[in-house]
């Protein structure tokens, strides 16, 4: 175990792991070494939470407000990590800088650990494990697509309620995304938008969804994660003078919209053209849609909400 | 990877890993080397199903009804296994012979897989991962718990619903799950029973329900797993002379029961001597839960539904 877990104890090479670089058991590994226990209840019980922060041209995006998610999440599911934010940060420094992408996707997970062996007891006592990694960015939909904008569907699987699984705690309970997105690629859409149990729009698998009409942009207002970008578009519509908030949506909301976005840490404020085969904004991104892309990037190369990576 | 996946290519010495013996990657290993990416869907979506089928005495109980379920449960997910029933016995001996116990918990999980790099897309052209392991018994509950009677609390968490994920395919989204059992941890039960969202008896973590009013014993007809015990126990209360049927029950029923017992392969049958302390039976475990326990393990001495296992 490194003292200091920011730095490995001899000096890899920056981008010495170009596939992706981790942080396990105190060490840091290229990430085909990244493995956790089938034992693990993280992967038998799906008991873990974990979040992601994008770097984009060599600093972090908005660091503060994911490790401030991280942390409730982690209080929310009663686990707990040893680092401080200050040790986190060099974690997740580190594995960018072993992987050597100026533009990456950084996760830290946590899960709850492997239990004891011959029967099943108390969940509290089990020593927690945590997890980090960076890899080359990833699109939650293709650039392609992004260009065009996305065709979506609106699944007949609804999303696990938030009395079952706290959406807000972000965690890897997808069955019901797993069911929606074989909906979708069996329709031929690029993804699937989830309703919950009441019909009303939640999120799809690892996006939330905005909806346009005039200068109202609506968000729902929960059921979903309460995502950075999210955040992030909600005060960039604020910036453009647009009357932006939460609240109930309907399937109608989204096919009667002007236009329809999706934002994400893995991809930014995502178009989407096609909802259950209605066209949106004449078959391309709106223009709503295109103001708001261009800020956050804008956004991006000014600085604003950056921590830099020492490569 | 061997050509025969029953036999390492070495033998290696029946009981050489006491801990537990996996199959991973076409290769055995000791169960500590039995760990997945922690980029595979199997993880990050909970995107996996399994089965879990026990060895007493030195054989396997109802294996034909595990394999038969873990096939459905692969075809529901859309997942396949390069392995046909035979070779797939073979695996699950093979891990038990080199774990050496004649009483053991025995897996066979498949995960969806690692993604491509760089974007989320398609999920159906991944390649699948299949993973096979062989563990010292486990018990659901205690031994000493199930002496006495399992205390059981039920959860104000509702089981997450058939519609947004499956629970006859055996799967590990548990948030819902883990949450009732922190519920039962903090009010000083020993596990949880979950409802559904109309108010009806589900399952708890790890196993199915009965309630027993005189010669009449239920469980509930949806919600839940098809256990392969709860099947064991509806066949040993018909052959016990009891009217034994799936029926919805509230937790009223559950309350005013004669007696309430739990299936589990990880433990047989399993008195519950309080209900949110309610005490059942006289705090004791009942009489038609101990004629139903005795003739669960009369079956296994018999070698009705055994498949031995040559060590």
């Amino acid at each position: 175990m490194n003292l200091d877990p920011g730095m490995t104890r001899e000096r890899l090479e920056t981008g010495c792991w170009p596939d992706g670089a981790a942080y396990v058991d105190g060490r840091y590994v290229p990430i085909s070494d990244a493995r956790i226990s089938v034992l693990d209840f993280g992967f038998t019980r799906s008991d873990a939470c974990y979040d992601v922060v994008h770097v984009h041209d060599g600093a972090f995006f908005r660091l503060d407000d994911h490790l401030r998610r991280f942390r409730a999440s982690l209080e929310g599911v009663r686990m707990s990590i040893r680092h401080d934010d200050d040790a986190l940060t060099a974690i997740l420094a580190e594995c960018v800088r072993l992987s050597g992408h100026r533009d990456s996707y950084v996760a830290m997970v946590c899960t709850r650990g492997v239990p004891p062996a011959r029967v099943r007891g108390a969940i509290s006592g089990i020593s927690n494990t945590f997890i980090a990694y960076a890899l080359p960015w990833i699109d939650v939909l293709s650039a392609e697509i992004q260009r065009r904008g996305a065709h979506v569907m609106i699944a007949s699987t609804p999303r696990i309620p938030s009395e079952s699984v706290d959406p807000t705690i972000k965690n890897y309970n997808r069955g019901d995304m797993v069911r929606a997105m074989f909906e979708a690629e069996d329709a031929g859409a690029d993804t699937a938008i989830l309703l919950d149990l009441a019909g009303h729009v939640t999120e799809g698998p690892g996006f939330n969804v905005f909806a346009v009409s005039g200068s109202s942009v609506r968000t729902p207002a929960s059921g979903s994660l309460e995502g950075v970008t999210r955040l992030a578009a909600l005060e960039l519509c604020v910036e453009l003078g647009l009357d932006a908030a939460t609240a109930d949506l309907t399937p109608e909301d989204l096919h009667d919209a002007d236009e329809v976005f999706l934002t994400s840490t893995a991809g930014g404020i995502i178009a989407v053209t096609r909802i259950d085969n209605r066209i949106l904004s004449n078959d391309s991104p709106g223009p709503v849609t295109r103001r708001v892309t261009d800020l956050y990037w804008k956004w991006h190369r000014d600085g604003r909400h950056a921590t830099p990576v020492a490569y």
